[in-house]
C-alpha cells in the first residue's frame, strides 16, 4: 500500500497522475498561477515524513551538532538571500525591503537559538545532593529537560520566513532537540520548498540526517500530522478557525499533545483624554502607520481603539483619517484573504451606528483600500456589535469613542485575549490620572502591554513575550524570544543514578559546564 | 433564581430539604456512614463559589500577605494536627502514623511555597534595557509572570492532606497568587471541611478575604467548576477516566484552560540479570514493601516488573511471593475502590498464561489481600494482555518474565507514559552491560527514573519531578516541588512603560530586590 502510494506520488510529481492534488505558487499581484511547486501529501506520505523525522531524533541529542546546524542553516539562508527574498516577494507581494529585513530577523533567530543551545540555561538543571539525615532521607536527585519528540510546525502566511519554514517555531524546536515536520502555508509553497531544501542541506553539512526537518503540503496533510501518534507537540500561527480545529484535534487524541497556537488578536489601544489633548495628531498618524503596515497583515495590528469624545479625540480621528486616506491600495497575501477583508469590512460598516471616516474595501482588481470604522463606545455594550470586537485581518481599525472612564471599562470587559494592549497617555505620565488604572485594566487582556508606542514590530529579546490569553494563544508560552524553546521540552529527574550513567550535563564535576541550580 | 437556590441550600443544610444531595463521611473499615458533612453544591453554588474566589484575587496580589497566609495555614494545621489526623484516619483508614507524616509533609509544603513566594525567582523577571542603536531599535522591555486567575483544584483520594484540600495544588496556586475553588474528594469530606475551615481562618488572620479558598462537594459540581468562565486553570489528581473527562471539558470550552492532571501510572520496574543474580532476595522484599505500602494506593506504586527467567529471577519471585504472602489484609480508601480491585485482579488473573504466585483479591468483608500476577514477557507482545499494562489501583503487581533483552525492549514499547520508571542493576553499575541501554529506554517512558530504589516516596525537593508522559500527567509540568507554581502563571511584558507605573518588581533600582535576568 505504502509503496504504491509512493509511486503515485512520484508519478504525480512528473505531472501525469490523476489522484495527487497539485500545489501551485500564485502571484497575488495578478492572481495568476506561477508554477506547480509540489503535490499535497497523502496520509501515507505524512506518515513517512513523521517516521523519518522520528528516526532522526537521536542525531539531534548532541547539542554541539544542533548549534552548528542552526548556524549553518542561517548561513545558507543568508547566502541564498537574494533568491529567498525574490521567491517570497513573488508569492506574497510583501516587497523586497520588508522581506530582506524579515530574512535578517530569521537568520538572527536561528543564530540566537544556537547560542541558547550552547549556553544550556534552557536545560534547567537542578541538582539535589542526597541528605540521609533528612526525614524522610532525601535521595540524590538530578533534573533536566529533554526534548518531547517530533514537533509539527504549521507555518504562518503573513511572515513567509520568520514564522514559516525556517522561522521561530522551527528554530526553537530544533534547538530543543526536536525534529520538525513543517506543514507549508499554501500562500508561499515555492519559498517553503526553497527554505526547506536549505535547512536539509544544512543538516547534511553538519552531519545530521536531512529528515530532522521535513516539509509537507496540503490542508488534509496538516490534520493528519497533528493526529499522528509519533507527533509529540505542535506549533501554529494562523486564524482562529484553522487553529482551533487543529487544537481540537491535538487535545482529543487518545494521547493529547501540547498545541502552542497563535490564533488571532484584536490588539486594543486606549488613548486617554490627556494623551489626545497633548498629541492627537501624532497618535493619529502613528496609528495609521501601524495599522496599514504590511497591508494590515501583522498579528499585532492595532484593530480596535478607544478614543475620547470631544475636541482632542476629534483631532485624533481627523489625523488618522487624513493619514489612512493617503494610503495606497495594497496587495494582500492571497485572493481569499482579500475577499474576506472586503466582505468583513462591509459587514462591519453595515452595522447600526457604525460610521466610516475612511471606507475600507476593494481597491483595484487585486488590492484593498485601508479604512477606519467609528462607533460609539456606549453602543458596543448593547451586544449587537460583537463583530467589531473580532479581528478583521487587513488594513482596517475600529475607533470606539468614549465619554466616560466607565464606558472604557465596560468595553474592555467585552474583549477577548490579545497579544498586545497599548496605552497612550500624557508624556508626563505622572500628570495623567487615567494611566495607572488603565494599565491595570489592560494587563489581564494581553501578553505585552505597551505605553506610548505601537504594537507592530516584535523585538527578538529575552524579555519579549509574544503570546496572550486565548485566542491570542492556546497556551501560556511565547513564540518569540529565547523562552520559546520551553514549549518543546519536559523535565526528567534521575534519582540515585550512578554518575557514569547520567547524561554529562548532570554528572558530578559538571564536565560540560552547564548552568545549574 | 440564584437566591431561591441559595435558600434551598441553607434549608438543606438544616436537613429538611429534599433536593440537595447529602455528602456523608463513611468509615471504610466498616462501610458505615459516620455523619452527614455537607450537601453537594448546585450549579448556582459553584457559580457563587467561583465568583467569590474571583473577587478575592486582588487581595492575593501582595506577596508578603500570601507568604504570611501560607505560613499561618501551616501553623493552624499543625496546631489542629491531632484533630486533622483523627478525622482523616476515620475516613481513609490510612492510619495515624502515615497521616501524621503526611500532615508534616503538607505543612512543610505550605511553608516551602511561602519561601518560594518571598524569594521571587518564580516571577522570572527579565529586563531588556532599550537599545536605540539596534536594527530595529530595541525598546525597554520588562517581563514577569502574573497569576492566571481562579484555579480549580480536584483533590486526590489517596492523600487526604498532601494532595487534597491543603495540598500541593492548593499551596502552589495560592503561592502564585491564584484563589482556589477546591472540589472535595468524596472519600474524606469531613477532613476536607476541617482543612478548608483552617485555610479560611488563616486567610482572615492574615487580613485576606476568606474566599481565597472555597470548598465545594459533588461530582456534578466538579464538572460545573471546570466549565465556569471565571476558572482559569485546573489541577487534578485521580483516575484516568475521571481526569480525562474533566480534561476534555477543560479543553473543549469556548476558552480552553490549562488542565494539569495526574491520571494514572503503571510505574514499571526492570530488574537486570546481573541485579537478580546479585540481590534477588533484597529486590523481591523491597518490591513487596513498595507495592503494598498504604494498601498499594500510591500513585507511584510499582505495578509492573520485568524480571529475568532463570535462577536469579526465580529467587526474586520467591522472595517477592514470600513477603507479599505475609502481608496483612488491608482496608482500601472506599468500598468502590475495594470492589474495583477485587474485580480488576480477578479479570487479570483469568487471562491466558497468567499465574498467581500470590492470589490477590478480597480479604475480609472490608479488606483486600495483596497479590502477585506472573506472565511470560513474550506473551504480552501478542496483544491479548493489554489489561496487564493498565494500572490496577491497590496492592498488586504484575511480574513479566523475560528471556532476552529484545523481549524487554518489545514490552517497554507497549507501555503508556508513567510518573516513574525504576531500574535495578548490579551494585557495581560499570559491571552491568544492560544498565546504560535500559536507562536510555526507560527515560522516554517516565518523569522520574530511579536506579536501585523504589518509586513510592516522593521527596519534596527542587530537583523533584512528579509528572510524566500521558496519562501520567496531561501536561509537562510537575505537581510536587517548587516548580509546581509555574502551572498557575503566565508571562506579561511591559514595553516602554514609565517606571512609576510598573509593578515594583520591575522598576529601576529593583526596590524589592527580586532576582532578575
Amino acid at each position: 500500500m505504502r509503496s504504491s502510494m509512493g509511486t503515485a506520488f512520484r508519478i504525480a510529481n512528473r505531472g501525469v497522475a490523476v489522484a495527487a492534488e497539485p500545489v501551485w505558487s500564485v502571484d497575488p499581484r495578478t492572481g495568476k498561477p506561477r508554477e506547480q511547486v509540489a503535490v499535497e501529501a497523502t496520509a501515507e506520505e505524512v506518515d513517512r515524513a513523521v517516521r523519518g523525522a522520528h528516526a532522526a531524533r537521536g542525531a539531534l541529542a548532541d547539542r554541539a551538532a544542533r548549534a552548528a546546524f542552526l548556524r549553518t542553516a542561517a548561513d545558507l539562508l543568508d547566502a541564498s538571500g537574494e533568491h529567498v527574498v525574490e521567491a517570497a516577494d513573488a508569492e506574497t507581494a510583501l516587497g523586497p525591503v520588508r522581506l530582506t529585513g524579515e530574512l535578517a530577523r530569521t537568520t538572527a533567530q536561528l543564530r540566537a537559538f544556537a547560542d541558547v543551545v550552547e549556553d544550556g540555561w534552557f536545560l534547567d538543571v537542578r541538582i539535589d545532593l542526597p541528605d540521609p539525615g533528612a526525614t524522610p532521607p532525601r535521595p540524590d536527585m538530578r533534573r533536566w529537560k529533554i526534548p518531547l519528540g517530533v514537533v509539527a510546525v504549521y507555518a504562518a502566511g503573513n511572515f513567509p520566513l520568520a514564522f514559516s519554514v525556517p522561522g521561530g517555531d522551527t528554530a526553537s524546536a530544533l534547538a530543543a532537540g526536536c525534529p520538525v515536520v513543517i506543514k507549508a502555508h499554501p500562500d508561499h509553497p515555492a519559498t517553503s520548498e526553497l527554505c526547506a531544501s536549505l535547512l536539509r542541506r544544512a543538516a547534511v553539512k553538519t552531519g545530521l540526517p536531512e529528515d530532522v526537518a521535513v516539509l509537507v503540503h496540503g490542508f488534509d496533510a496538516g490534520v493528519e500530522l497533528v493526529r499522528h501518534p509519533l507527533v509529540a507537540a505542535a506549533g501554529f500561527t494562523g486564524s482562529i478557525r484553522g487553529g482551533r480545529a487543529l487544537f481540537d484535534a491535538a487535545v482529543t487524541r487518545p494521547v493529547p499533545i501540547p498545541f502552542h497556537g497563535e490564533l488571532g488578536s484584536l490588539n486594543p489601544v486606549v488613548v486617554t483624554e490627556a494623551a489626545a489633548a497633548e498629541r492627537a495628531e501624532e497618535i493619529g498618524a502613528g496609528l495609521a502607520g501601524s495599522m496599514t503596515l504590511g497591508a494590515g497583515q501583522f498579528c499585532t495590528k492595532p484593530g480596535f481603539v478607544l478614543a475620547p469624545r470631544g475636541e482632542g479625540g476629534d483631532r485624533f480621528l481627523d489625523a488618522l483619517t487624513a493619514a489612512v486616506s493617503e494610503t495606497e491600495p495594497a496587495v494582500m497575501l492571497d485572493r481569499r484573504m482579500r475577499d474576506a477583508f472586503v466582505a468583513g469590512v462591509a459587514e462591519r460598516a453595515a452595522l447600526a451606528g457604525v460610521h466610516t471616516p475612511v471606507t475600507p474595501g476593494a481597491g483595484g482588481a487585486h488590492t484593498v483600500s485601508a479604512g477606519v470604522l467609528a462607533v460609539d463606545a456606549a453602543a458596543l455594550a448593547d451586544g449587537g456589535h460583537h463583530l467589531l470586537l473580532e479581528e478583521c485581518f487587513g488594513p482596517v481599525t475600529v475607533v470606539a469613542r468614549y465619554s466616560t472612564r466607565e464606558e472604557v471599562t465596560a468595553v474592555l470587559g467585552l474583549l477577548p485575549g490579545n497579544l498586545t494592549a497599548t496605552l497612550h497617555i500624557a508624556e508626563d505620565a505622572a500628570e495623567d490620572a487615567d494611566a495607572a488604572p488603565l494599565l491595570a485594566e489592560l494587563t489581564p487582556l494581553a501578553g505585552r502591554v505597551l505605553v506610548n508606542g505601537w504594537p507592530t514590530g516584535v523585538a527578538v529579546a529575552p524579555a519579549q513575550h509574544h503570546g496572550g490569553p486565548y485566542p491570542a494563544t492556546t497556551s501560556t508560552s511565547t513564540s518569540v524570544g529565547a523562552t520559546a524553546i520551553e514549549r518543546w521540552l519536559r523535565p526528567v529527574t534521575y534519582q540515585s543514578t550512578p554518575d557514569h550513567l547520567l547524561p554529562p550535563e548532570l554528572r558530578d564535576g559538571n564536565p560540560l559546564g552547564v548552568p545549574r541550580r
